[in-house]
């Protein structure tokens, strides 16, 4: 189990959300482990003092942004200093610092988006990204522009995570799957295929054969599907606010 | 004057520095604007229950990392939705969360440096890093690798702040500065090079011609300037503790 440890309590800082994402990725499962997905569109709203234009005015200009936000739902559960990145297979224990594990102290996250508008709506400034990894309802920090000089450094080496991962597998559907889909917009249709084709399963779990069953929540959808002979066949989908009301 | 405006208290989060890093920097002045000045040394150390060295196994897989720290010098003035850029010559004002400005929501900064080494100084972890644009002292609040494939954008447009600055002046020393820095060492002076070359002076005052001599401290010293016909001219340097004792 991870566990809380002391805090140096002289030197703890308050900082305080300045808004919140909305993003199709109802649960930490279903977000890709790779920001290939940079059509999966996203909504910043913000609170308090940060709603106004002016906070973001001449951001247009910049084609990327840095979220920097809090991994809320990892935050209580706490810290360790070793970790298993996904990407060794779960095996290998690593430094959190080496990491970019959401258990981590501060338990801060930053990630880079695609910025595709500043909306006014009543005079409060929306913004509206892609290519988001984030669970929705995430808390954002802070944004800060992407500047290519800086930030693009061109001969960075990755270590163990310095090329995308490769696994992307085929995604099948069942006829009961088929005529669900066919309900929802296409939009939806391509979220499901590329989380899908991610394999959001554990790493343990992907060496293994096993019929398990899988469900992953999108857009409040819950999505079942398992992995046969390595490729996904998505079995059926229902309304999770259905299901528990 | 910046104000303190009201904060959602409900939301508050507590996070605490993980360490503090050591640069030659002594005050924001000296800080170059661009990360160019890849060879100026820094050294972060840890506390509490960061200052282990499990916390760090791997990270030397990493040519480079991201440090995001508090602005501390900064964080005490407050902010205000609209700042005025060094780079549009501080007279266009942008919105906050379209610049660096170090007066910002949360007073949280990023910065990616280059990894030299993981230290182990008495069974304690100690990390040489180089090209770091932070003051001495700025408390570190996490510290991230850099992954390429997430972090490089190739494509990305970086608006006002595309392109480096381009301002390198020439420096010149008198013969006082001259004898004065041949009692330090080879890198203190070209620290001290590299920080004049890039006119550390306000936007505002570069158009103007001005006789004004300027004091910038690195290292401990206090290092007087000014701009001779466009070129820098260091006329000496006296060892602040001398001074203020």
């Amino acid at each position: 189990m991870l566990q809380k440890m002391t805090t140096n309590t002289d030197a703890i800082m308050q900082i305080e959300p300045i808004g919140t994402i909305q993003t199709p990725y109802d649960e930490k499962f279903a977000v890709p482990r790779q920001p290939g997905l940079a059509d999966t569109p996203a909504t910043i709203r913000f609170s308090g003092d940060y709603n106004q234009m002016d906070c973001f005015r001449g951001i247009e200009q910049f084609s990327h942004l840095w979220l920097i936000f809090q991994f809320h739902q990892a935050v209580e559960r706490g810290w360790k200093p070793l970790v298993r990145p996904p990407r060794l297979g779960g095996n290998d224990k690593l430094g959190v610092f080496a990491t970019r594990s959401s258990h981590r102290p501060n338990g801060l996250g930053m990630s880079v988006v695609a910025l595709q508008a500043l909306e006014s709506v009543d005079g409060k400034p929306m913004l509206k990204v892609c290519g988001t990894d984030l669970v929705n309802g995430t808390p954002i920090i802070d944004i800060k522009p992407y500047i290519p000089y800086a930030d693009a450094i061109d001969n960075a080496h990755g270590g163990f995570a310095h090329t995308p991962p490769a696994t992307e597998l085929a995604v099948n559907y069942t006829p009961e799957a088929q005529q669900q889909l066919s309900q929802h917009s296409e939009e939806f249709r391509r979220l499901v295929h590329q989380v899908l084709a991610q394999d959001p399963r554990p790493a343990y779990q992907k060496q293994a054969s096993s019929a398990r069953i899988y469900g992953v929540s999108l857009q409040g959808m819950n999505v079942r599907w398992q992995v046969v002979d390595g490729q996904v066949l998505v079995l059926d989908l229902n309304d999770r606010r259905e299901i528990s009301s």
